[in-house]
């Protein structure tokens, strides 16, 4: 393990477009619910349009898809100035299920990944979104006995982390952060002391995009996939065993 | 104490209806959704279509008022043949708008309870429904700094309580669950083994209702107000005072 990661304890995984695809999922939706509504405006419009609607909602919402749906219902009933038909209500409301049964499609070296980590480090889940939907795609996942406690936050702000190590009770150098959101998963981890590796996935949510002064300066690594990971955290081990045997 | 309580670490409350006033506004929100659909069928009708549809998506959307809203949005769509007007569906958004920015308003005596048990007992909130809507309610319900831990699940089961109590590293008989609801906050946990105390509140919906049978022979107690917890668990303290007197 290389120095700036020796005294990791417990490594916390993102879960959606790190561990599985998600993203993707939106940006379907999003496109859908465009075309269902594009006699009235440019599909680009509409695009803008419900990612203003999402934020405005956020507060109250929260994070997931069943605030995404509510949002969905309310700008179809605004682009169109109240003539929307009740078809592509049902339309909308059936994007939604749709999301939400959708099957759990594992990244690359994921399970690998787990496996072998979970042999050396106590590895937990910390995720956001609503909470049935995160646990139902972690049993669909097969992953659950890898994780020894499932945190699914409302937001992924410093002080949600804070408060998480405090529950974990350990300090923030003992706490390793693995996720593909700069603004979620990386930043308010080095902003409080802890690690942090940044795992980019090809799409990244609007809301969640940092500018690059944000980022720049900060300390934190970035790999092209999760299996570099490994080595990062196994070097150190292997110097320990030698140590063992001199 | 009394006897049945003299191991008791850890008490656990129940939110809605427990703390604070929460289904009350469910039923004026079916109500108001009832109303406003008056024309296509009786106030009895679509308050049963719309259990039904809320029962039928409870597997997916899991409990909470985004879910519940969704269920409204979809009977609306079906009880109107296709004919609800786009105004009715902006009421019935509203109508969930509302319930999420409702003031909380506490219950007789919880402050006095939370302050007197917080000095001899880990007390954690157990709830279940969004994430983010019990957070902001804790919130605004100026309680938080009694409460150790927030568990928020996705629903109350014997497995739920299970892993919570694995979690918090106590054994079943050293917990105590206080809650509203025979289903969700007193029977799982008498089948575990741990304790419970039932406080009643004026109004239960339907899907937390069970039978006489169900509870029949369970051990576990009734009170009428969250203050004759009070003197149940506060017996041994005084005799354990005078013990150490002698």
């Amino acid at each position: 393990m290389e120095v700036e990661y020796k005294d990791i304890k417990v490594i916390g995984f993102d879960a959606d477009d790190t561990l599985w695809v998600n993203e993707t999922y939106f940006r379907d939706a999003e496109l859908a619910f465009a075309n269902l509504l594009s006699c009235y405006e440019t599909v680009n419009k509409i695009d803008q349009e419900l990612f203003r609607k999402e934020m405005e909602n956020l507060p109250l919402y929260g994070y997931g898809v069943k605030g995404f749906v509510l949002s969905m219902v309310e700008m179809a009933l605004e682009i169109s100035n109240n003539n929307v038909p009740n078809t592509t209500m049902q339309s909308i409301l059936e994007i939604g299920k749709d999301m939400l049964n959708k099957p759990v499609e594992l990244l690359e070296g994921v399970q690998e990944v787990l496996h072998t980590l979970s042999n050396d480090f106590r590895l937990i889940l910390v995720t956001k979104g609503d909470l049935l939907d995160q646990e139902r795609k972690l049993d669909k996942s097969g992953l659950s006995d890898y994780f020894h406690h499932i945190e699914v936050l409302s937001d992924k702000q410093e002080a949600n982390y804070s408060k998480l190590l405090n529950h974990l009770d350990i300090r923030p150098s003992e706490f390793l952060m693995i996720g593909n959101s700069l603004k979620s998963d990386i930043l308010p981890l080095v902003n409080i002391k802890a690690k942090a590796i940044h795992v980019p996935f090809h799409t990244t949510w609007l809301h969640e995009q940092v500018s690059e002064s944000q980022a720049k300066h900060k300390k934190y690594r970035t790999v092209n996939n999760l299996l570099e990971i490994l080595p990062l955290l196994e070097k150190n081990k292997k110097r320990e065993t030698v140590k063992n045997e001199l």
